[in-house]
């Protein structure tokens, strides 16, 4: 199976920013592919219809997945208990079921116990987003030169694994494996501890420092203008790894208060300066559309 | 005195980033303005000639203010000692100080324990800057429609006050009055807080974890690339406020963790969309040039 070529029907399974996403890149990439949508908001398939992000709409998940090769979970992660048993009868023998969802290891375990063992689960983590969400904002660009991460585990069968990647590299992202554990590990301190401190970061202001914010602030609180529902859910499911990565950036935190209150500068600067150099070295700024 | 035009010679002691754009953008829109520039690097002094952000060049402080109305301090906060005590003998009765440092009570205490009495001190915090620095980096249009904050005291001349704020709007700025406590307060909380804060989440991350870094956390951490000598300075010159701030910031994550052992999806939702409602209400982006 190369590269995704074997899929021929999808199932897109929520149709917001990355359902509607993936419905316009799989056009524009391999339009070859049968797209079947399922949304609970009529308006959202219908917009999802008539930017042609998919071929066809339904409000019932089991109809959307009865045809299909290549299933994709695209809701709330939230979602994915109700969604999956609805699905579970439906789901033809030999499917492959992946989700996008930003935690890992709650959806493998969610997959192992209510699909089927006639289909595989590869859980993905299309690392894209922002703060913007809906089908109105989906673009056939959204993924183009991300990074997708693969999540298998020792069962998975590889060929499932390679389709997988595959149909993400289709959609021009790069793909990389890792454990569900260590997926949720890397993203708690890559992407929710962010989220959560730039939360915190704006929750303690006041209408007087808010007046003289500067471009300084509005980038670094960016996130946490995103859909507090869908962030809800990450930190609910991913929260053991965000409390340990708390409790690392407050050691960091007092570790700097500790330099200020001696009054040592040469520590203070070298405190800053690791975090300077390591910043510096990174590319300082991804396509505009591209976040996690 | 109106906007600034009773000025007719100006010093601008040090030549980086601010120094050179303050000179470029009085070229632009104050071209009557004699500007001398002090440095103490040669190859800065000579690129600050060579782009026009300064009309002459010394390296003696004293020299550069020696005929100026209005000398504007724009080395590091913790060069300010030295350069206000080098310059005291030489200024000229009647002139006015400012700087641009980013705190605001050292500055203005400095001023009056080693300035002359027959001059007036009015601080200044023109919010830009950003993680580039030195006079390659400086702009004509690095101010443009940005806020600065003056920060005259009880004692200071209104009529100095007035001069000040006229100089920086005729260089396009909009400014706010405040005392230096309050202005370093706020800009604990909305600028120095969230820099430690993104050095911080620099600090914790591995190289597995920064190899899965999206745009998310390229925008929390970009000011965590600053100038790290810079920065030292602000943080130990308001590390009672920072410290404040930190504990701050401490007990919304903590709160936000109660929530989340307690499994309470609605209290977690609640902490995430207060933060999303006031974050969405800033307008997303300033100018790329703007920071503080």
């Amino acid at each position: 199976m190369i590269r995704g070529m074997g899929f021929n029907q999808i199932a897109i399974l929520g149709v917001g920013l990355m359902g509607g996403s993936i419905g316009l890149a799989c056009r524009a990439d391999a339009n070859h592919l049968k797209i079947a949508g399922y949304g609970h908001r009529l308006e959202d398939l219908k917009l999802a219809m008539d930017r042609g992000a998919i071929g066809r709409a339904t409000g019932d998940p089991a109809a959307a997945v009865a045809d299909a090769d290549l299933v994709i979970l695209c809701t709330p992660v939230g979602l994915f208990r109700n969604l999956m048993a609805t699905i579970a009868p439906a789901l033809k023998p030999g499917a492959i079921v992946t989700d996008v969802g930003s935690t890992k290891r709650s959806g493998t375990e969610l997959a192992k116990e209510l699909l089927p063992p006639h289909v595989q689960f590869v859980g993905s983590h299309p690392m894209v987003g922002g703060e913007k969400h809906g089908i109105a904002n989906a673009r056939a660009d959204l993924l183009t030169g991300a990074l997708c991460i693969v999540t298998p585990v020792e069962s998975t069968d590889p060929a499932a694994v390679v389709a997988i990647e595959g149909f993400w590299q289709q959609l021009k992202m790069r793909t990389t494996r890792m454990s569900p554990e260590v997926h949720d590990q890397l993203t708690a301190d890559i992407s929710h501890l962010p989220h959560a401190v730039a939360a915190a970061l704006v929750r303690i202001q006041s209408p007087e420092s808010l007046r003289v914010a500067a471009r300084g602030f509005l980038d670094a609180t960016r996130i946490a203008g995103g859909d507090s529902a869908l962030w809800r859910d990450i930190f609910l499911d991913n929260r053991d790894n965000l409390k340990a990565g708390v409790v690392r950036l407050q050691a960091e935190l007092q570790q700097l208060l500790a330099r200020l209150e001696a009054g040592d500068a040469d520590a203070v600067q070298e405190w800053l300066g690791a975090a300077s150099k390591v910043r510096s070295a990174m590319k300082s700024e991804t396509r505009s559309t591209k976040s996690e």
